[in-house]
């Protein structure tokens, strides 16, 4: 067959900004055309970003989607573009073959359009087909049949510089026996993927064992788009891929940037074109000469993966809501040192203000530690004392409650007097209070609602305690390599965890070791085993007991968390929907 | 046909408490079974509490809950029982039909067992039959395709009393040409309907409206047994009812409270059994002699429903979740007011305290008022000046700031300082604070995160403000109706609403008027109207985008609040999904 110059364009778009979105696919169509590409793929609903969640309920929001459409298609020439959008079912472009409502059953049709997750295939100022989103994932972070119906029918094929072109979006690639086959029967050479996929760990790997599943089921190439950027918990990695028909991955765009990643491929396919609704858009390629080869991105291994990502989505999340600036207590621990640090990278040094606010409890190191991290990261510090207002609500609690404030009590009160003062100076400046709390803590409850847990953003709340050190390691080992300072004092990670909300305090006073902890909030919380099965699995009975309590009645602190980057297979947040009101207590003797 | 002696156990289950929710059914079984009843219905999945959430994706929790439905089925005799459990597909008592897994397509399936949402037939201490939900509602605060798959196929008819019964679950009744219509085919003359159908304004209307088309659809008789209580932000009010082969409500049981309906009823429609799956459990009734008529409960009226349903969600919340007692912020204002009397309601005085934190901007006539209140209600009520702390923090931001704290940081810090105050006093005695906000200042962003905000259970979080004024005249009429004292002073609804965070400061200065706000709220976040459509619809426009831009960036703090009773049709929380980084920016100007 002709070869085929094809584009993926891996965009960071806003949801819900029509206009922003439509100048940026504009912006990065003008560039394939200029090229000489054939065809360029944007992400899965690149028009809208992905998710949009309920503005998809706002008949006026599709009606602007749709305009939006309108615009991008009148801009097309000869490279024929791939756009990812909401469309209402009963679009006179669309065979959504036969949808059957009456699976959804639902009151909530109660009129509203019939919505689906499409990709519209546009070229030469027009709307050539639209194809409808098949399988609609309903799991861990997604909702779509909430708001879609799925594509169903035969779907027609797209002839691209006379290469036969099949269209799916995301999940459709995932199920073998599957969309794909369907289209490959038929003769594709060349499947388009659209997606909007969220980074994970171990989720680009798991993505590039499927696409070689799918090559190996179709014989056909694929060219996986997929979105980059963060968006509230998520935080899309790109990492878009052009994998040949003889399963080698011919280019892959670097993560966590936006990308035109361009590539010549020729697709060895023989097509058999005879039967269905074949669609010619172009007959010859437009990029005879000199041949393209697509870059292929290093792997980045885990921990810089992970660390890119709590960057990105600090950033997107700051800059999408209209923030520059970030302010941060500073305690001299590790876990704030990491977040100040992620913030630096993601906003600049300029843009980061940290605040060490020292009680009676605090130490000497804690109080230095916190001076030389924002010598080091080169931001300004200040250093407020708790004492005066910790006076004060000693002798008003005191009063109330007829006694001396002590214990828990007196904890939390220090903790959210912090709490009280970082938000005042957010109030007052305009930065955001970045939260300091880690994963293993949120799972166990062991922070104060309203205290250190105060602020818009927690960058690290999907980070487990064992993994912020790892992730601290790495950030030195990285400065290292670049040649510039190591941000995090090696005392900072050598000393044990403290609150210091209390003399001597040490984490371990309340919580296991982290080394035991997390390995049994991993299996309980992502896992979604119970207590009776880890203990069977080997796990200490007491301490899996204790665990299992801690964060089953935490739940109500987490559900009034601020968001923050989900980096593992399941996060608290709509990962894990679990009642707070639960009385589930498995039996923990063996029986 | 032989009469039939029917009942309705109306329970009040606990989410996850398998035991005690095992223990609730085998009580209303054995009293249903001592009433000579030919058949006892319970609610959808009471076995496990409606909605368990991701519990479901726990396998030991499938494994428990059928652990006890076995030991339900054991104690069934003469009565046949049906209950709602969630079962796995496999089953062996199970039909699901030709269930289509590509559907779900999900990676998530991952090997997991596929679950139904089902009613379990049980009589002479077996399991007699499983049906499985069809339609599964995934709308609203619905997720039911996270979890379960649809039954498919042809159900079996059960013989009970010689009356040929079908069964369904919820949803399956709520369309036209539904589940319903087949079971009519084939012969049925009783459809037992288990819900879970949460209250909102106008739903018990909405289901009598639903359950008289089936009837006049398919001549059969409807039992439609509903849940009670409180669960998170949901309430189920009950409400079960025996609608007859005419349509004629023959009973139902009161709103929000656990009871055992029973009633005998003639059914008529002729059987013609010939064909399909019909299992005979009992041939003859075992009531021949006095006969019981049902009782039908009273409709109570819009603003009684909804106090009603307050009362039990704030209790059921509390209780489930191991707290007696409340501590709230008395203010003198009527939200805080009104919150005060639910909760008196729901826990009793005893257990209800209240706290004054006056600062120099309180008007005598606010303290006056708290203090009367709570003489009025009978509950303590403490006042604790937060000058002291409030000097403090101006002169610790004071330094930070470098300049004096004032404007917008000067009242959201008093807001705080209170907040701090209520949560110190929770950790010490272990009461839960109470949140005062109503609907339209979470909807407006008219309220301080960490401030008036900080609590366990946010009472009227979806009560409009003009709705609050209606119950607190609602509750003071019912008292007058009762004879007894008159919990709110007429003063107290009369006063211009104030937050009193600055010297005359009035909500009007920053709102627009509440009866103009709440027509626009309604239309904005429940309608999901867009700006444009209200301007059209001859809203102010001025208004309507203020009140917009109001709404769309305080969805950072609504993601904050604590949980509370869900009473319209659209709540907010899971019920209203909207993303806080959202860019949707329509243009106001009419084109």
């Amino acid at each position: 067959m002709p070869p085929l110059r094809v584009a993926a364009a891996q965009i960071n778009p806003t949801v819900g900004d029509l206009e922003g979105n439509t100048e940026k696919i504009l912006a990065f169509l003008a560039e394939a055309e200029d090229a000489g590409c054939d065809l360029v793929c944007f992400s899965e609903l690149a028009v809208t970003g992905y998710p949009p969640e309920d503005l998809l309920l706002k008949e006026g929001f599709i009606r602007d989607a749709r305009l939006a459409l309108e615009t991008i298609a009148a801009a097309t020439k000869e490279c024929v573009a791939i756009v990812g959008t909401v469309v209402s079912a009963d679009d006179a472009n669309f065979s959504l073959g036969s949808a059957n409502d009456a699976r959804f059953g639902s009151p909530g049709g109660d009129g509203r359009p019939v919505l689906a997750n499409a990709a519209a295939i546009l070229s030469q100022g027009q709307i050539q087909g639209l194809i409808a989103k098949r399988l609609l994932p309903n799991y861990a972070v997604f909702d779509e049949q909430r708001w879609f119906v799925p594509g169903q029918g035969s779907d027609p094929l797209f002839l691209i510089a006379g290469n036969p072109v099949g269209v799916t979006v995301c999940e459709d690639l995932w199920s073998a026996h599957g969309p794909a086959v369907d289209l490959a029967d038929r003769g594709c050479s060349l499947i388009v993927s659209l997606n909007a996929s969220p980074f994970s760990i171990g989720q680009h790997e798991a993505r590039r064992q499927v696409l070689s599943e799918r090559v190996e089921e179709t014989g056909a190439a694929i060219l996986y788009v997929n979105q980059v950027g963060g968006q509230d918990e998520l935080v899309f990695d790109g990492s878009s891929m052009l994998i040949s028909d003889e399963g080698l991955v011919k280019a892959r765009a670097a993560s966590f940037v936006e990308a035109l990643m361009i590539a010549d491929i020729h697709l060895t396919q023989g097509a058999s074109l005879e039967n269905g609704d074949v669609r010619t858009l172009t007959q010859t390629t437009r990029s005879d000469e000199p041949r393209i080869e697509g870059d292929v991105a290093d792997d980045q291994g885990r921990d810089a993966e992970i660390y890119d990502a709590l960057v990105l989505g600090t950033r997107d999340y700051l800059k999408k809501n209209g923030f520059s600036d970030a302010v941060i207590g500073l305690s001299g621990g590790i876990d704030s040192t990491l977040v100040a640090v992620i913030a630096v990278d993601a906003l600049g040094p300029e843009h980061v203000r940290g605040i060490s606010m020292p009680s009676r409890y605090s130490s000497d190191h804690s109080k230095s530690d916190a001076v030389e991290l924002a010598k080091r990261l080169g931001i300004s510090i200040d250093t407020v004392s708790i004492e005066e207002a910790h006076g004060a609500y000693g002798s008003m609690l005191g009063g109330v409650l007829g006694g001396e404030v002590a214990g828990l009590t007196d904890e939390n009160l220090q903790s959210r007097l912090r709490g009280v003062l970082l938000m005042g100076i957010s109030n007052a400046t305009g930065a955001m209070v970045l939260t300091t709390g880690n994963k293993s803590e949120l799972a166990t409850g062991y922070s104060t609602l309203y205290g250190d847990s105060a602020g818009g953003f927690a960058v690290i709340k999907d980070v487990p305690k064992t993994l912020v050190y790892d992730l601290c390691r790495f950030r030195n080992e990285r400065a290292a390599q670049q040649g510039t300072v190591q941000p995090i004092a090696v005392e900072v990670i050598d000393k044990p965890p403290s609150a210091e909300l209390r003399l001597d305090q040490k984490d371990e006073d309340s919580l296991p070791p982290y080394e035991l902890l997390d390995p049994i909030l991993a299996a309980y919380v992502e896992g979604d085993q119970t207590g009776p099965e880890l203990i069977a699995r080997g796990h200490d009975p007491a301490i899996v007991a204790r665990v299992v309590q801690l964060v089953d009645t935490a739940e109500y602190k987490r559900r009034q968390m601020p968001p923050g980057v989900k980096i593992t297979s399941k996060a608290f947040g709509k990962d894990r929907r679990m009642p707070i009101t639960n009385r589930y207590r498995p039996d923990m003797e063996p029986s």
